[in-house]
């Protein structure tokens, strides 16, 4: 009798997109001349950068040739890439880091669901509160979790409330926990951690012996030079953190797919009988038997972003959609919301008015400004009342998309 | 304390291939001047399609314009693609299939790895021997096992041994299991199964109420026109089967990376209350929580498998490969080898000489003829006694590699 994983049973509802996705096509049903302005999902918006264009056609060229064409690659990346990343991403700033270190993905949604995956099935997790809902779900199909309660909070996870008078930092939690996803810049909140607060979460998971999943996903797009990319430029996380970038928000790869997962070697997990095992070998094997490596075109194109035409490029990128953020903050600012973010992310995070839900503005500004955000709520119960603004689009979109929630609400 | 995932440490040796790339390195250190001839791997090394460059430098022509750019896609892949797929593979052959039915991914090693997680953790899995090692392996990783016994074979796992006297075929088990991995035309074996064996699976599913998981990668390679491509033709088996489908050997994409998982409506398990749910909704629910969808450019290409032009260079490739399968099995014959497989699939199956195991006769082919086999007995136990050659390569390396085999042995 082929039984179900009936942990999937206790996922409420859907996944947050889709469910957005529902009711934005429900509405688009209603009034289909309706022109949304989707400032929900955080997807890039701008073509890719020139330099990765040309080295992605490249690629495909070499494929189409007997004498360059490329079967299956290494599962963790080629060497090019993963040598371009240690140099660039790391060693220019200072932090030790070898290429086999580092593993390349299709995507950091991939890794941050399958990380879970080479740990103990009976593993404590800490997760902030708002939070990405991967790290989350992930965690409840592994069974990690028990139901969830009348507010979307699963038994077992250990929440970490953001509280906008500790500036959306969750402080660390007072008991045992063995794994601990922490992002930032923070998706949704926008905060960001300084050196200091990254070092009190190295030393709190070496003296808990607990591992910091450290999501660096949006680190492109920090202005303040006192703000770490890396987890790794505080001492000592080489041996307590596994760090997750991706190409997706900084060359605007989410529609391209690739990223890649930090494992160093100093990292050790216990089995049951207390003997400590490299996690980087476990990573490996759960890689090489799972995965099949990145398409080769994709690849030479993320290599591309570390060419000086294409940091130029992306730095281009970044400033536009930055650009985008003030604009959406300052709009909201003089509108009277109390806002966040947007300064070192690509996220603006703000507060519904008084007395109103999360679903409930995020159904107003539909309906009213034919705006789309994303419910603050659907990060966790502490982002019940809050809205995120994705600063990604375009700039006559964003535009307009402000002066609708000026005016029409 | 963060504690590992002790199931990995039951985990024999290192996956099949990696081993054969540690001994073929070690090899190549000790005679850097031996020209080593690669049969053992099964990847493709004619260059992709025509059709398909094209394909895939329009679509990366698209994501370099503003108007044109894509980001996120749907997490099942582009519905140009799925339909293309529901027409060509399934309808074109009498097969019912919906577009929705079908899941986009990057590679059906993926999909073989990660289906499992939407079964109970308990759920007894049935695998044929030889198999390939992803299918066992990644049910060892997920608890479903014991250890390893002297001969590789893990506990709880039910093997089905495939005896040339049954042309290599699994016997239903005896015992009830809940998923069974099947895999025509076979990889390692090279064998198929008729429509009638098929029919013996679905019944067989039905009367027990298990899954059949029905990895059909190599359904390009059948020539004899009596053999189906899916399990899908055989009636009633949407109810009891997923298939696993890819483009890498069809259409030479192992570098390129695109696959698709068929998961039918009709298909449910039961939840420990006793109760059904769709299987349809549980894999939509891990894939859109778990994974981004496949590059917008790779899409394009592999949908560019389906046009006039695609078919015929595909076709073509297919054939070029099933002329090296021919020539492989008709010198090794000739060679005195008894020689299997090779006919409706781009595998090549041989008994070693006498008393010689298939890691010796491994061993023997890389020091006296420099050609790189895959031992039998890192498929399985039932493996022992048998070396796989892949047709695939250049026609040249073919010959020779038949003919210092002849020679050298």
């Amino acid at each position: 009798m082929a039984r179900i994983n009936s942990h999937y049973l206790k996922l409420t509802a859907g996944y947050l997109f889709p469910e957005i996705a529902r009711r934005v096509a429900a509405f688009g049903r209603e009034h289909p001349d309706a022109r949304l302005l989707r400032l929900g999902i955080g997807d890039v918006t701008r073509p890719l950068p020139p330099a990765v264009v040309e080295a992605l056609h490249r690629g495909v060229e070499e494929m189409g040739h007997a004498e360059t064409f490329k079967g299956y690659g290494p599962e963790q990346g080629y060497a090019f890439l993963r040598e371009l990343i240690a140099e660039h991403d790391y060693r220019a700033r200072g932090v030790e880091m070898s290429p086999d270190e580092i593993f390349v993905s299709d995507g950091s949604k991939c890794d941050c669901g399958n990380v879970q995956e080479i740990f103990d099935e009976r593993a404590r997790v800490a997760v902030a509160d708002p939070v990405y809902p991967v790290y989350v779900d992930t965690n409840v199909m592994a069974g990690r979790t028990g139901p969830a309660d009348g507010k979307g909070r699963y038994g077992g996870i250990v929440y970490m409330p953001c509280a906008e008078s500790a500036g959306f930092l969750p402080e660390p939690p007072r008991e045992p926990v063995d794994l601990v996803y922490l992002c930032f810049p923070n998706n949704p909140t926008g905060a960001v951690a300084s050196r200091e607060v990254l070092a009190r979460w190295v030393d709190y998971a070496k003296k808990n012996d607990a591992i910091l999943l450290f999501d660096a996903a949006y680190e492109a797009y920090i202005s303040d030079p006192a703000v770490p990319h890396s987890i790794y430029e505080v001492d000592g996380a080489r041996e307590v953190a596994i760090e997750f970038r991706s190409f997706s928000k900084t060359a605007g790869f989410t529609g391209t797919r690739c990223a890649f997962l930090v494992v160093p070697r100093e990292l050790t997990g216990k089995d049951v009988g207390g003997s400590r095992h490299s996690i980087h070998a476990l990573w490996s094997r759960r890689h090489s038997t799972k995965f099949n490596g990145v398409a080769y075109p994709i690849q030479a194109g993320a290599a591309a972003v570390y060419s000086a035409a294409g940091k130029a490029q992306v730095h281009e990128l970044i400033t536009y959609y930055m650009e985008n953020a003030r604009r959406i903050r300052e709009g909201l600012s003089a509108a009277g919301y109390s806002v966040f973010g947007g300064v070192n992310a690509p996220y603006i995070w703000f507060k519904t008015p008084a007395g109103t839900t999360s679903w409930e503005f995020f159904d107003r500004l539909l309906q009213k400004a034919h705006v789309v955000g994303t419910p603050g709520s659907g990060f966790g119960p502490s982002g019940e009342g809050y809205l995120r603004l994705s600063a990604f689009g375009e700039r006559a979109n964003v535009e307009e998309a402000v002066e609708r929630i000026r005016t029409r609400l």
